[in-house]
Order: structure tokens, then sequence, then C-alpha cells
């Protein structure tokens, strides 16, 4: 259906856009960070406008090339790379990359599709205000491509995920017509809401180029602490506490397992740990605080409150040890990744449903291999990262003839207990066959037609979510 | 294209249904609260399940029959009247108002659509929780409504609007598939957002069964307060400043013009209020904080931190003085339809545009007649009631031929603003040409290829929205 962006395709595009806009794609176009697959060949095109996008996507209209968006390539479900089909057109937004204004007394601002999430926050601390979207890659990610993932990280408790944080989106269609959608407003009820429809469509439906994000006031005090809990029931009935002292203003509450610990003591020993015996589970735990409050005494209050359920615990005094207990946190996925997880799963559950899904998850692992599981992630919002990694010693290749059955085990109950199977990376190309296998029939259903009806010719990033 | 809902299809429903499912429409499904138009005649069908649901749906589908889907009826855009095309069948969610389930310690519940406001709201709170979606006709308006329209209301501005205070829906949509969304997760990233698009479609899209909803903890503490400002930019400062004073916590700002005061004394002079001296601009704030703060003295503080912006106040000290208060802000509506007003208008505009606007619209009003202006609202959502009334001792019927006039004068200085015709009360059948005025044209092609995509006999509430 689609044919190729060939040498004939690029010379046409050479002829509607200034000289080196698009080039042959360098491989940092054509990977993905976990390696497990890429872009044979592709032509990339880096617009510095709007007007220069939309030239771009009629251009592919007219040729039937399709269009793989790219924003940093971070994606961890293959929906930035194309290892099937006709050779695409890379559309990068990276020089796309404008502030194009910010409102503070409005708590807003309007930033391009490729300014680095990183770029996004300092643009609102500049301005004395919080862009709350935080997640490890947040320095490589871009605006753009969280959006279109629908992102989520370490703030979604109290903020919401990358949805939550926009108030409206420019974007390129599939035809090549702009959706101009960039109102500075926080009501608007003329119409169905194209922007979320957008947002999490992983550039199946069109191109973000630019989007109106929220800007909130920044804490008048934040207050960090780390607590060792008897459990992931324990680790709930604690947020619950938390939640009550501070009358909803929980930032972040992060779950830990003894195992991601000890894969740091393996492979990243020099990495400071806080507990000398590895606690089997503990919580990082972020407060926000209006001004008149003491958040270490209201976290040591929620201590003290807790009883039985904690053991023990640090409260940060200062914001160095906050960030020495976020650099543990962030350190997780790195000991993951020099382990070599066998097959990694981004899950959310109903929270009364996390300990008893927890019970059977592990002996069903087990009955498969002698396997290491560690279960991180973000308990607040009941997504947990459900990784299963090789005895020690041994390599993930060895084991990936397993990586099928553990990974339909695992997503078998979590759907048993009223779960997601794609919490917050998305479906991309790594789970498309999940989403039909667990989906619901009128959902995809609906989606399909959604998608010939906005991009008939199938060229918007052919190949991910359907 | 469509056919009427006749005695033939009346008989063929009643073979699929229980006894007394369909009936003869009584006045009441066919008015609407401004009485500006109504359904001519039609059919009421009230199923008790979403499997009737989907019989009635079905059969509709078959037949060829439009269906005008109805919650409690309060809508103010005439999405729930049909005043042309063949008979619809009115389909009415009010028996399927079942709370389906509670879950307090996940903060959230799941309520069929024909459960009032009021009784989800009491649900919540039952349980401990708060759902904070609030409107002057929570007694009758039915969530399942509220959910359709995007509902706002007075706390839209710490809590969203009712779509942000969704996490998932059950629909039948127009092919009489079942959409099945109820799940209990914060995040689920497995494909596109159908949710927030049958969200304010305004049942044109499908007809929204049950919803799972989103409950939060209780404020420990809440204070009310009413400031004479000295306009409405002065407003905004002194919201800023409360938002500084409570971090964020800021549950309402209501702006009221001296306009809806006077209308008060001339028409429901019964109703007590706080300032001798009407003034012009004031605003009701409520607060509600977490525990070990004083609301009251938060709320003195910020009076003292505004200087000369606010000229007097009032904090409440008691429940009782609090519900005085806002019995204020919400006679208003009963004034202004005492009064009777002769265009009404629903705005939102970028907070730093409201002054700006005032001031060129009032006079640009004042050119087309000697006409009273009450300007009320949802400040802090830039979200503004805008309404215009005959001169004192008139008759809106009088100068009726004048309403076309103020209400593109006033739409398209909302337009040149920045802002939006419909910013809570949607598009209906009202406000469908203004949609085709002021919408951007690659949004509507969108909406419309989608509409067909899903509903391309067009069943689902004909002549709303598009």
């Amino acid at each position: 259906m689609l044919n190729p962006a060939d040498a004939s395709f690029a010379k046409r595009l050479a002829t509607l856009l200034p000289e080196d806009t698009v080039t042959a794609a360098e491989p940092r176009y054509l990977e993905e960070p976990r390696r497990r697959a890429m872009t044979a060949e592709a032509l990339v095109a880096r617009p510095r406008s709007t007007t220069e996008a939309v030239a771009i996507v009629r251009a592919c209209v007219e040729a039937r090339v399709g269009i793989l968006p790219w924003g940093g390539g971070t994606g961890l479900v293959l929906g930035q790379v194309m290892p099937e089909g006709p050779e695409p057109l890379i559309l990068s937004l990276e020089r796309m990359n404008a502030l194009r204004g910010i409102w503070p007394e409005e708590g807003l601002m309007i930033a391009e599709a490729g300014m680095t999430l990183a770029e996004v926050q300092a643009a609102a601390e500049g301005a004395g205000r919080l862009f709350p979207l935080s997640l490890a890659s947040e320095g490589t990610a871009r605006i753009g491509g969280n959006l279109a993932t629908n992102a989520g990280g370490t703030a979604v408790l109290r903020y919401g995920n990358a949805r939550e944080l926009c108030l409206g989106v420019e974007a390129v269609l599939p035809d090549g017509s702009v959706l101009n959608g960039l109102k500075r407003l926080r009501k608007d009820n003329t119409g169905y809401d194209l922007k979320d429809l957008l947002i999490g469509s992983e550039g199946t439906l069109g191109i973000i180029t630019a989007a109106t994000l929220r800007l909130f006031p920044k804490p008048a005090a934040t207050g960090t602490a780390m607590f060792v809990v008897t459990g992931p029931e324990a680790a709930l009935s604690l947020l619950s506490l938390i939640q009550e002292a501070t009358g909803g203003n929980v930032t972040s509450f992060e779950l830990i397992h003894r195992q991601g610990l000890l894969f740091l003591d393996e492979v990243v020993p020099e990495q400071r740990q806080p507990f000398a015996d590895r606690p089997e589970w503990s919580v990082l735990a972020e407060i926000g605080l209006p001004p008149g409050l003491d958040p270490e005494m209201v976290l040591a209050g929620a201590y003290e409150a807790a009883g039985d359920l904690v053991t023990d615990g640090i409260i940060a005094s200062s914001a160095a040890q906050a960030a020495t207990l976020w650099d543990l946190r962030e350190a997780l996925p790195e000991g993951n990744r020099r382990i070599g997880a066998i097959a990694s799963h981004d899950i959310s559950l109903p929270l009364s449903e996390i300990a008893a899904f927890l019970r059977v998850a592990g002996p069903r692992v087990e009955r498969l291999g002698p396997f290491r599981i560690n279960c991180f992630g973000h308990l607040g919002d009941g997504n947990l990262h459900y990784n299963v990694f090789p005895p020690k010693g041994g390599r993930a290749v060895d084991h990936i003839e397993k990586a099928g059955e553990i990974q339909r085990a695992v997503h078998n109950l979590v759907h048993d207990h009223g779960g997601s199977i794609s919490a917050e990376h998305g479906v991309g190309r790594l789970k498309r066959d999940d989403l039909v296998r667990y989906g619901d029939p009128a959902k995809l259903a609906a989606m399909r037609a959604i998608k010939v009806a906005l991009d008939p010719i199938g060229i918007m990033n052919p190949g991910a979510v359907l």
C-alpha cells in the first residue's frame, strides 16, 4: 500500500524545503534504547516550523510514504522504530524547540514539540512555576513525544499524566491540515476532545507540533522520606495516612523491592544505600505543602501513626539528603539494565488488587524457571514495573526462549486482576498483539474506525498501536 | 434519512423489552429549562440495564430511528430537545441509577449514568470521600449527562471538569456494541482515549451507561470568604495571592458583579446580602486545607497582603456563615431567570485577557441598546456568564429581535480575545452555527469524519453539535 521514501522522493522533498531539512538518517534515529529492534534505513526530515512540517506531510500523502514521528527516541515500546515495511520518512521535531510563550500568572506556557522535557521544566522554573512531569529520560525525551505517548513518571499521583498537564495542541493531521488548538483556556466545550484523542495515540493520528502546557505554583516546602514497610499492603496503608495528613498533597510514592537494591550491590556497587540490611519492601515518598506547614514534622507524624506498618525510616532533613534518596530510586533502572531483563512489564492494577497480584505472580513466574523478579514503580498510581531477570550469574540471552511465556503469564494475571498491560509506556509495536488479546473488542473496533477515518492511507506511524 | 419512532416501531420495541420500558413521552421529557424550544412528540425508553439499552439502540439502528439521549434534562444548549426532524426515541437513563461499587481506599466509585449528581456526592460523602463536581442543578442533573456534556461548575479550579473526574466509561456505541471501560485504574495507556472522546460529545457518539469516578480525601478544613475588589484585574491578583498562600488549594473563586445583586434586590428581595452598598465587583473564595492550618487565618492573611486591591471583606467564621455566602452566589441564576435575559453567553477567556475584554464588551453591547449586563461566574477558570438583560422595567421579549446581534457582538469579541464561545455548557443545537463560525476548520473536519466513522447512519442525537 505504502511506497518507500526512496531517492526520487528525497529529490521531490528537497525542492520543497530549505537545504539540509531532509537527509539520510544517522544510526541514532534508527535505534531504540533497549536495542530490541531497529529501522533498517530511512530518510529523516527535520522541519523548523509547522509550515515546513505541513509541506512534508503533504508530500508524504501525495507519494504515499509512511511517516515515523520522532521525538527524543526514548520510548520503550518500539513506537519510534519500524523494522518492517517500506522505508519510512522519519519526521523529527528536534528543530521545532521554541518556547512560543509563557504566562506564569495564567499558569501556562506554549512549547513546541521539540523542547526536551528538561527544557520545559527549566522554562517553568525560570518563571517561578512548576511543570511537574518528571521521568528518568527527561534530558533526552521531547515534550511532543511525551504527549504523543501520554507519559507518566513520578509525579502522576499529585499532578496527573502528560494528558492532564496539557490544555491544547497544535498538530499536523494525516491529510496535512493543521489542527489549531493552542488556546490559553482552562475550559472549552466546543466540540469533540481531539486534544485527548491525539495524546496517547503514539503518532498514529497526527503529529503534535506544539502544546499549551499547565504550570503550577511551586509548593512552599517539600519533604522526602524513605520508609521500610512490612509489605505492599502496609505501603498502601501508609500512603493513605500520608494523604490524610497532607490533604492529598503526596507528589510521589514509589515502591522499591529488595531485588532492585541487590542488583545495585551487584552491578552499581558505588551507589550509596540508606539501609545496611537491604529491606524487602521500602517506599520513597515525597510531599509538597502550602506555607505554614513543616514537611519533616508531617512525615514524622505519619511515621509514628503508621505503627507496625513501618519498621524503619529516614526523613530527609535537607535538599541534599532528599536528592540522595531520589538518586537511589533513579539508579534502579540502570541496575536493571546492567543485569539485563528477560521480560519487562509496565502494568497497572486497582490499588486493592496489588497485594493479591504479587502473591500469585511470583510463584507463577518461578514455575517457569529460577528467575529473579524486580518489582518497583509508582505504587500510588497502581503502576508497577514488574521485570524478570536471569538467576545470579546467568544471562538474559540464555533464557530468551522463555520471554514470551513469562510475559503471557504475567499479563494474564494482570488481566485477571482488572489491570492494564500498558500503564504508562504505551503500545507501540511491542504490545500490538497484546492489545488485541486483552483489549475490549468494541474499543478496538472504534479505534480502527477512527484511524481509517482520519488517516485513510495509513501514513501516520504505520504498524504502531493497530 | 431517519425514520420516525412511530407506532409500529413502538410495537417492535415492546416485543423486545419488559412492559412499560417504552411509553409515550410526558411533557417533562420534551421541554428544556429556558423554554426556548421543545421536542414535538416522542417515545421514551427507560432501560433498567445496559443489556436493555443495547436492545433499544440495536432496534433503532435496524429501523433507522434517531435517539435523543436524556439524563436529567437540565442542559442549557438544547442538546436534549429535538425541535426538527422525524420523531425521535428519547432514551432516558433514569432507571439505571445503581451505585455499582465504591472503593474509598482506592479513591473511586462506579456509578450508573442515571444517578443524580447529588446522589453521587452523597454516596462519596457516605464513604468519607469527596466527589467534587458541584453545580446549581445537581439535584436533578444525572452523572451520565454531566459526563456527556463535560460539566463544569464551582470546583473546577481545584479538581477539574467532569472529564478530569472520570477514569473510564461504559457506553453503548452507535452500532449497539458496548464499550467496556470501567477499569479501576489511574493509568492505562492501551490505545486511543475513547473515554475523553465520549465525554463532551453530548450523546452524538454513544450513550454513557456507567462511569468510574474519582473520589478525593475531604480537606481537613475549608474556609469561605467574600471580598470586595476594585475590579476584575484586582480579583485575579487576589486569586494569585490566595493560591500562593494555600499552595494551590483554592477550590472556588467566583466573580460577582453589582448588577446581579441589584437583580436580587429587584426580584428576590428576601435574599440576604452581606454588603449594604452593593459592591461593583466582589468575589466568593473557598479554600480547602490540609490538617494543621487554619483557613480563617490564611484568608485573613491574604486579605491583608492584598492591600488596596480589596476594599472590604467577610471571612466566614462558621459553616452556617459560609453557607449564607454560597446562598447569595447560588441565588444569582434565579435573579437572572426572573428578570429574563435577552441573550446569555457562557464564555471563557485567557485570564489576562478578561479585564481587556470587559472594558470593550460593555460599550459594544450598550451601542445596541440601553441594556443591563450581569457578568458573573468562575473567574479562576476564566469562565464568565456574560448575560444581557432589558432596561429596568422592560421585558426581554420586547428586545428579542436584538438577541442575535448582541450574541454575535459578544462572541466576536470573545473570539478576538482568544476565548471560547462555550466554556462549560457545550454546543447542543443552540451553538451549532457558532461552532462552524468560530471553530477551527481542521477540527470540524476531523469531528465530522469521526462522527461518520462511528455513527454512519447518524442515529445518535441527530442535529446536535454537528
